[in-house]
């Protein structure tokens, strides 16, 4: 449902009403290429190689050369990028989506080395990528950027998409890298974008150590105050629906209150001023722990697909967007122009034909991608090593450590870039949806290339790179388990059973535990406050009233809803 | 997930854009009311005389009301009523849940009759007003009106609202009713909708026979080439999912492919110029009868769920939507000013108060809007009675009659109007959003009182007539069986089973059937038609591959969906 807000871009990015003929016609081929994508995904996914991030980034190249084509150069997208589409419709679902679904016992398990990766790494990325582009940027004749614009470019390409990764990361082979790497991946967006309006607000002329400590500590208000408005409005919705009961013959109901209210914690964090993405984040952990347990079994059914479903069209209409997006001319021609500092505008007014005064040769987005690519790579290394070795280090003897293939996988997990590059760059280097001057051209583009390149050259190096690192067991069931086929029942078991309980542990993991008692020993106080305190007022599993012939009841749910595949889309 | 297209509005009717603060905080208390009715909406279920509608109306109203008070009677509104909202997101989540939900058993037994109703009714309807505006119109001093004006009118006025009486009207109890009602409401949309085109395409000018009979010939082309598209863009849907046989564990594939075809066969009908309604409706029906068939058991639940869901968001809003707007002060104010044909933009040139050249006190709308609800009133009478009787002659002597009572209340359910009324009336009566010139202003808020008071007098009056006429039968669970609880299966049923199966009749049924031949024969070649030709290609109830340990194969799926009313809220 991600293209109902189509209409919104229509109208605000290219100016177009939607009652306008041609705005139907970009619905039409948008849906049409949509429907597309999914299917050419699905046909395509005995491939190892390729899925439908991938496919639907190659679809939207090629439309853009289609209509490139058809329109003689003019236009190559049929919608705008409009930031608005993406963080208000786009970005929501698939965050949400991502809470909802997470292993919430992995993940809070690994939570301190998820927060170290996704937080201190971001900021050591951050750092490494700002020094680095300020050093080699002056040696391109680039444009006059200033230290605000360096800082941004430090944000913008500190933001992973480990979307692509994550589809290819088995939970159940891997269960400790899958949830470091999708952890860090949520961690790391929420960091990205709080540090891109943290510098956005900064007053760069006077840099000193209260800026700094006035930086760190909004910082950490934003990070805790934003988790802590998920964690109510999830809370509230887990209240309303235990309390009210909605009877057990109104799943439109319970599903309309965790739809609307999901969506309601990110547009309250945007109201605060907030960070949305760990707001809605923690809201669909909380939601998934409370108050899908507190709603009839049609509307738990109903809600785990839909909401993976409303993010899986999301992402693939992104991927489509982005390929679109690639090919406009006219940021390409401005972009190796070479007048600096002239708008488009300038032409327009003096009457030139722009054609005559560009190259066609990308040449300067190309070398400033491959340094941005670099020293992505760098400063991914300069943090994902080191932080391993801490927290192996804090790590008691017999838990599992990380080890250098893992850190490997790692690093190269989180060197995709994705949206959330692209929308903040739109955001720092575009006015008002059109990049006019030169050097703001030149980096949209830079963002695009590294984007595609990443996604397309590092997302089809993965499989390869992960069956070399981490041999496929031996066993009949070996490629099956590696195939994204495989992940069926443990996200509908983590969400049915041993979420948050590490009580119960599985048997292999048995002796560790003992081990682990430190760990251990806060998971068993959470539990026992949940079942104290929590449970009983909002619901959750084991803790919703019994209703005599009430579907709660009822045996094997897991096997009724253990035929999907979530992990592979979200 | 109507909401989504919140920013829609914000952009084209506002023109805000969303990143604008205001605009976050309108969505916020958007979402918030929204979530608010559909609480207050469950408290107040054991009530027999309100309904979430109703909630959503008043709770519009009130917020209107306080938004008067705060901002000092500057603005009632937080959103501006935009028609492109709901053309492309509110009406086809709706119309297209009708149809996926619709008892298809019954809506072919009686498709004669609903077509006589909803086609020919609606123009004998449509007549009727017409020409009524147009002799009573004259003694109030309106304000110039053509003849497209008054044609116009009378299209707006035929658009009845039956979402209301469809919300107390019992599929089991009264199956004949409840059909008749609900079809003929479906095909009153799409009728009026295509007459108000074709008005606004119609040379007035000379107004001969070789005009009507390309007024006809034009209604009958975009009534089935729009049927064909929906019911081809079904099929598609159908096939495309047998075909590639989206796996077992695709759900999510499944789930988008289903809603992004849906919402394609609207917009392609949009993109031929046909009416997105009838497409949207009938390619709900294919969907319902072969691609539900052709999916995994989740994607089954999921599916239904999520149609009924969004219908019932688009629903709620809607209605919170028309309740705010009816409070719009500034078109009241336009409305009773003593100044013909002067434009708010008039005043602000001539740099005036328009609130010294206006008089607070509505007559003239409310005197308008008399006159409407008797020309509603009496067009409907008109049609109801004559209608019946024809319908009555043509049946077979012991097929079910329309009884008299039972013609009241068809009668009765089609006074309400709603949105649709409300969406043409803003398409014809304003220009760019705003009403300026003053027999608009009239006309739109002669519309707004039309539909509040309908929908609220009569749409409270609706029980309590319903157990006039039809005395609830005895028996321990009568009080159940007329309160909306009681539609628990049928839906479901009708859906999982005997849909379009008239070869199998009930049992009480079971004489009339036999005397019933030439119907029952239409419906056995279809069926015979249906199972040579239709399921094997498209698939459909017992023509889906056989996958062992599919959920296709499990039993008692029935018991698993069956713990929900859609009936109340599509």
């Amino acid at each position: 449902m991600g293209l109902l807000g189509l209409g919104a871009v229509l109208k605000s990015g290219g100016g177009l009403e939607v009652s306008d003929y041609d705005a139907i016609i970009s619905i039409n081929i948008f849906i049409a290429l949509l429907c597309s994508c999914i299917v050419i995904g699905h046909l395509l996914e005995g491939n190892r190689w390729v899925n439908e991030s991938t496919t639907a980034l190659v679809m939207g190249l090629l439309t853009g050369g289609v209509i490139l084509l058809v329109t003689n150069g003019a236009n190559s997208r049929i919608l705008v990028f409009s930031e608005d589409l993406f963080f208000i419709y786009l970005l929501p679902p698939i965050i949400f989506n991502a809470g909802f679904q997470v292993k919430k016992k992995q993940f809070f398990r690994n939570f301190m080395t998820i927060i170290l990766f996704g937080a201190v790494g971001t900021l050591i990325s951050f750092v490494i990528i700002t020094l680095g582009a300020m050093g080699l940027f002056q040696k391109l004749d680039v444009g006059p950027l200033e230290l605000g614009d360096y800082l941004a470019i430090g944000a913008i390409f500190s933001a992973t998409d480990s979307v692509c990764t994550l589809q290819v990361l088995n939970q159940d082979e891997t269960p400790l890298l899958y949830s470091l790497v999708f952890g860090e991946g949520v961690v790391n967006d929420a960091t990205s974008v709080v540090l891109f309006n943290a510098i956005e607000n900064l007053d760069i002329g006077h840099f000193d150590a209260l800026v700094l400590l006035n930086f760190v500590g909004k910082f950490l208000y934003l990070f805790f105050t934003s988790t802590l408005l998920g964690v109510a409005t999830g809370l509230l919705s887990a209240y309303i629906i235990k309390k009210l009961c909605f009877a057990r013959h109104s799943t439109d109901r319970e599903v309309s209150i965790m739809m609307l209210m999901a969506y309601l914690s990110y547009m309250l964090s945007m109201l605060l001023d907030l960070s949305g993405i760990l707001t809605v984040f923690f809201c669909g952990i909380v939601m998934s722990h409370y108050t899908w347990h507190n709603v009839t079994e049609s509307s738990r059914v109903t809600t785990k697909h839909t909401f993976a479903t409303l993010s899986f069209i999301a992402e693939i209409f992104l991927f489509l967007y982005v390929g679109m997006d690639a090919l406009d001319i006219e940021k390409w021609k401005l972009a190796s122009s070479r007048y600096l500092l002239l708008s488009i505008n300038d032409f327009r007014f003096k009457g030139l034909d722009i054609s005559t005064y560009t190259t066609y040769h990308p040449k300067k987005p190309i070398a400033l991608s491959a340094i941005i690519l670099g020293l992505v790579m760098v400063g991914r290394a300069a943090f994902v090593f080191p932080l391993s070795f801490l927290s192996n280090l804090s790590k008691k003897e017999r838990r599992p450590k990380i080890s250098f293939k893992q850190q490997i996988i790692i690093w190269w997990a989180g060197l995709m870039r994705g949206a959330v590059s692209i929308a903040l760059a739109y955001n720092k280097f575009t006015s008002s949806g059109h990049t006019e001057v030169r050097v703001n051209a030149i980096m949209i583009t830079s963002t695009v290339i590294v984007v595609l390149f990443s996604t397309m050259v590092f997302g089809l190096l993965t499989k390869p790179l992960l069956s070399l690192l981490i041999p496929p067991r031996t066993g009949p069931n070996t490629s099956a388990l590696l195939s994204s086929e495989s992940v069926l029942d443990p996200l509908l078991t983590s969400m049915m059973g041993s979420d948050f309980d590490v009580g119960q542990p599985s048997p292999q993991y048995n002796l560790q535990f003992i081990l682990t008692a430190p760990t251990r020993s806060v998971h068993r106080l959470w539990r026992k406050f949940d079942d104290r305190f929590m449970r009983p007022v909002f619901g959750g599993r084991g803790f919703v009233p019994f209703v005599p012939g009430s579907p709660v009841e009822r045996s094997a749910p897991d096997n009724q809803l253990g035929t999907v595949t979530e992990a592979e889309n979200s």
